[in-house]
């Protein structure tokens, strides 16, 4: 298809479609004439990749780079996992983190295999450092409450990586899953506690209007 | 204490003090003279817990004001919660969101009370949305997983207000549990991440090193 076929089916101005395709984010249609290049489904379901990240998922156009590439590559999972998850995550200085709030995050993940620098290890210790610093310091069976779900997530969400039939699929979906999966399941959770807490917490005046049925 | 202790003790500038408390982020100490005041431990600990809500948390002045007050106020728990939720959600019109994708939410929600409103079944819907969007429709095994994983995660953050002995002090973690539990939870979860895509996609020369022990 032609640039303004591209343009119409994925819902995209022209001009963000050459911003992407300058940027690297998409690769250069097959020249049909000097001023002409044809585009395939590929092309349009990339440009509905790459929006979704920057639009939705909130990465900036370098991170979406970053993880278009490794999506491209033929770089193993797990790394490509790494390059998504930095994606997603503030840089944190391990040596600027309370070690005792390592150790104890640490303690959570006891048996599990993780770098020192994996980001969500960084993160998750800058959590407890402040939840000590508001004196919140007994909450240990409420973070060990967190890891084990986090596990459960982790498990599914590399149950549907290994159902794709191959590593460009897979790529893609380490990649959206780690993008989008943190604002899903903060929906969830959300929606989890106000059912949880209204059974726990009943008060009568409380309006609860029915969910949307199909 | 005096103003100037206070700051000491908080390590916190006496213009973000003073900004606290314009901004009734902080109520006003005890007069002691025309020009000065007098503050207790439960100053300290507020102004602890707005640096947290503002610096870690991320909530703007406006979010961290209605919290507190939340925290203050005589509110019955779940409507504590859902002043918490807002104050860490994109405020989302449920009528630009696909009526599919929210029958889909309520479907992972099957049996839980959640309001039409709940900004997490919105935020979750729009998720679905864009998963649609991008190609990726069949991940229904996943999503179910992910509901699981937030009833647990909702289960343990209850529990964890049950066990405090007064209003202000559940109150008060439903905030805190709130603001800070997404980004330990996400940071968990990315840990959680490599170890089980170490554990199914294993390569030879990832280097993990061993975290720091206690």
């Amino acid at each position: 298809m032609k640039m303004a076929q591209l343009s119409a089916e994925s819902d995209t101005p022209v001009a963000t479609i050459k911003f992407y395709l300058r940027e690297n984010l998409l690769a250069g249609g097959e020249r049909t004439s000097p001023n002409q290049a044809s585009y395939n489904t590929g092309h349009l379901r990339r440009i509905r990749l790459v929006r979704g990240l920057i639009d939705v998922g909130g990465l900036s156009v370098a991170a979406a780079r970053r993880v278009i590439e490794a999506i491209d590559s033929e770089l193993p999972l797990p790394e490509t996992f790494e390059i998504a998850q930095r994606s997603v995550s503030d840089e944190l200085d391990p040596t600027a983190i309370d070690s005792s709030a390592l150790a104890r995050v640490d303690g959570l993940m006891a048996g599990w295999h993780v770098s020192a620098n994996n980001p969500g290890r960084l993160a998750a210790a800058s959590v407890l450092e402040t939840f000590d610093q508001i004196g919140h310091v007994d909450h240990r069976g409420w973070f060990a409450g967190y890891a084990a779900a986090a596990l459960l997530v982790a498990d599914a969400d590399l149950d549907e990586v290994d159902a794709l039939p191959d590593r460009e699929a897979k790529a893609e979906m380490v990649v959206v899953g780690t993008v989008l999966g943190d604002a899903l399941f903060s929906g969830l959770r959300r929606a989890a506690q106000e059912h949880i807490s209204l059974l726990r917490y009943p008060y009568p005046n409380h309006e609860i209007t029915e969910p949307t049925k199909e």
